[in-house]
Formats: structure tokens, sequence, C-alpha cells
């Protein structure tokens, strides 16, 4: 999926809405507990009942990994559950990765090879050799952390030369490693005054927005400085839709918990004449 | 195991190698292809070989994680199989994770509860909440991310805020998470002119030191300028020793090479009056 695909979807569906799949067992409905594969089975009905509202499912790797072999069934089994039934949907690995060059192939080989992601997340502290293996499966994209939504970016991501703060320049710097059509940058809603600056650098780019609801993050804020023509926005969440219920309903629940985000996105595409 | 207790390691075995377990199922030897898991056969005979010369083993997660739930299945089975019949060995999970809070959590329990490491890798860019629930299991260890030993480190690590740069900034911080008994740091051998520096930022923490081989790196070099009076240095080697030999001695010569880079080590250990 390249970077007109993903717009064209989003104009269809009315919706930038990425569902993070933080599908911690301990947190899902304890009836599907019976079941062979529950996180499996949780995640099948959570995506029956968003799909949709949404453009793009989330899983994070680690809510996976944590069960060993095990969890890297129930992934392997959600992403082509999601590929096979909903062919259209933007499929992220969240998962962070990169390593010195001959070790990222092998990851990007785990999630573009061996499970059909289009995308994964991928730390930038590495630089472009790090990086580049991700890029060189064709139609698949790198999600590079530039502005992360939690506290511990004040640690680093700030870290200031003449100026230009590291963010700024894992913006500018990775921008020549590929194009618009295969670099994303994860930056966080709570941190939506710096969509501004953010965007002077990358003004084409989609951003990928974690950090609306549980994390505190305003989806307004997040449009009014993140928006651009091609809507150019992403934005997750994760518990706020996937556990806002724990009944046998928990699927509906999300299902409405989706619409709402869905329908506040498509108020933003329309005020934006984007629809 | 603590500071003191690797150091104890490192003077009863007069080494301070560990083996890094890169175990590309392309490059083992074909005749092991037969077996059931040809990686887990693979990494037994390595180890049964070379444990003699090593304080620890380093498996590098992407080359498991590329073959899904069954590598997962191998390099659990490699891990236990280590801690069983060679407990004092430290096993380190090469894995360059992080992220925001409760997902660090989950990687955490992946490699600290689910499999027996003894410390995982970790990369610094989301800051403290994303490293501090690493440092929350007991005896285990982070090994942080501060100067790696690809060309990409030049493109971020040496961020320049008033002549503190991004690797020195990570390591100064860091230092206040934990202590010496579960933080150290990766510092590539490829940079062992910087290590100088960096001892001057942390005398006593234990570094891992990759990048000595098949990377170019120089032993001498790095124990030069990063030896402290606890020794202070893993020395990881992965290919040059692993994928020695391709026939069906490759264990025997695998052995050799250990033993070669073992005997190196224990002339410097002597020559600093540490054994």
């Amino acid at each position: 999926m390249n970077h007109s695909e993903l717009f064209e979807n989003i104009v269809k569906k009315h919706s930038f809405l990425c569902v993070g799949l933080d599908s911690e067992i301990e947190k899902i409905p304890s009836f599907l507990l019976k079941e062979k594969d529950p996180v499996f089975e949780f995640n099948k009905r959570i995506v029956d009942a968003t799909h949709k509202y949404t453009v793009a499912y989330k899983p994070n790797v680690a809510f996976y990994e944590c069960y060993g072999a095990k969890g890297w069934k129930s992934l392997d089994s959600t992403v082509r559950y999601i590929r096979e039934n909903y062919p259209d949907q933007f499929l992220i690995a969240d998962a962070k990765r990169a390593d010195i060059g001959n070790t990222s192939k092998m990851y990007a080989k785990a999630f573009f090879e061996n499970m059909p992601f289009d995308a994964i997340t991928v730390a930038p502290y590495m630089g472009e050799d790090s990086v580049i293996p991700f890029l060189q499966f064709k139609d698949k994209w790198v999600i590079l952390l530039a502005l992360t939504s939690n506290k511990g970016a004040d640690d680093f991501q700030y870290h200031d030369e003449d100026g230009i703060k590291l963010y700024g320049r894992v913006l500018s710097v990775s921008q020549k490693w590929g194009t618009t059509d295969n670099i994303m940058y994860v930056v966080g809603a709570t941190r939506a005054e710096m969509l501004k600056e953010i965007r002077r650098i990358v003004p084409d780019h989609f951003l990928l927005v974690p950090g609306v609801g549980a994390q505190g993050g305003s989806l307004t804020e997040v449009v009014c400085y993140g928006m651009n023509s091609k809507c150019g926005l992403l934005v997750n969440s994760s518990r706020a839709i996937i556990f806002a219920d724990n009944s046998e309903n928990f699927d509906k629940v999300a299902g409405e918990k989706a619409k709402e985000m869905q329908l506040e996105m498509e108020k933003h595409l329309s005020e934006r004449n984007l629809l």
C-alpha cells in the first residue's frame, strides 16, 4: 500500500483510526479463556466489530511475545485473519525494532516475509544502516520513532545541538533514507503542540499518533496541528476501545467506541474538505 | 547474578568472552538440517564446545524471531539448555527492546519470567520510563545502547549539546536509574578510542563490547581503554567463532577459536594483575 492508496482508504472510510491490539490476556473478558487461543479469539471479535470504522490495526508485539511461541502464534493468526478478511486494512507491527544491518534484515523478514504486515515501528538510535534493511521490502513501511508520547521522551529526544533537537534531527536526516511512500513517523498525541514544528520539517509524511484516549492526548489538537492536505495522520487508540467493556458484549461496545472516534474524525475530514 | 559474581566468574574462567548466538539457519552446517530443531542442535553443540572458554552467551533474538513461533521455540530451548547445563553462564537476550512503560513490562516478562535470561539489551531513545520496567526484576540486568559498532552510530549518537554528545548523556542520565549491579552499556569495539572518554563517565559499570572479529574491532585496544579494576568488560564475538567452520567438525573449530580468544583475554587479565 502506498501513500495515495492509504489516503484513498481514509476518504472511503471517513476515518483515520488505527486500533491498537494491546491484547493482554489478563484484561480480556474471562469467558474467552476457555477458547483454544483466547487472545486470537478476542482480536478476531474486536476486528469484526470495529473494521468498518478503521483503516489500520496495530498489534503491540510485546503483548504477544511475553507468551513465547504461543503468543507468537496468536499474533500470526491475528494478522493473517485481518489480511484475509479485511484486505484494505493497513497492518502495523508495533515492535520498535532496529539493530546492525544484518540483524535488522532478520527483523524485517520476521514481520514482512513471515507475517503479512505492511509496516513496522523502528527505533532510530542506531541510525541509517539499522533502518535501511526495512526499506528494502517493496510496498512496506518504516514508522520511525520521532517524538514519543511517554514522559521519558524528555530525557533524550529534546537533546539540542544548535537549536536542532534530537527528534528534529531524526526527522530531517531520515527523510533522505526513503520517501513519503515508505516512511512515516511516530509523534505522540500528548505532544500535540509540537506537531506544528514537526509539520515544518515533514509536511507531507504520514504520522502515526498514539496517546489519544488512555494516555490523555486530544484528537482536536492533533488534527489542528498535524493534519495536511492528504490527511497525513493515523491516530491510534488501544485501551480506550478494546478494553471499553469486559462483558460478553465487549466487541459490540468496542465497535461503538470506534464508531464514536470515526464520527469525530469524519467531522474533522469534512471541515478540511477532504471528503 | 550481580557485579561481583560476574567478576568472580571472569577470574575463575580467565575469560571475559561472550559468544553471540546469531544462529542463521542458512549458515549452519547443512548436515544439521535433518535434525528436528537444527538451530537448537547447532547452538547446543556450539555451547558444549565453547563453554569452558566463555562467561556469557548472547542469542541475537532477530535470528530466531524471523522463523516465528518455531524460531521462538529454538531460542527458548537454547536458553534453557545453557541455564540447566552451565548455570554460571551469563545469558543476554540481544533484543534491543523498549517502549512505553506497560509495554516494556511485557518485554521484560518475555525474557526474564518466561525465559531464564539474566540480561536484555535495551534502546534508550524513549527514556527512563521505557527502561525502568526491566530494572524491576531482581538480579536481572539492562544493557543499554550507548555507542554502537555500526556506521549509523554517527547519525544521532554524536548529536552534541554544549559539548555533551547524546551517547554521553545516555550514560550519565541512565546511571541514576539503577546501579552497577543491574545496568551495563553497549559500546562497540569499532569505537575503542572512545572508551577512554566513556570510562570517565562510567568508571565502574560493565560494558558489553560487540564488534571484535567480523566487524573489525581490536581486543587489545578495547582492553587498553576499557578495562577497569573488576575487568568491567564482556567482549562478544559471534560469526568469527560460531561460523569459523562449516564441516562436521564445526563445533570443535568453534571451540578452538573461543580458546584462542580466551587465551588472549587471560594474557590481558594477567598483565593487569586481575588473576
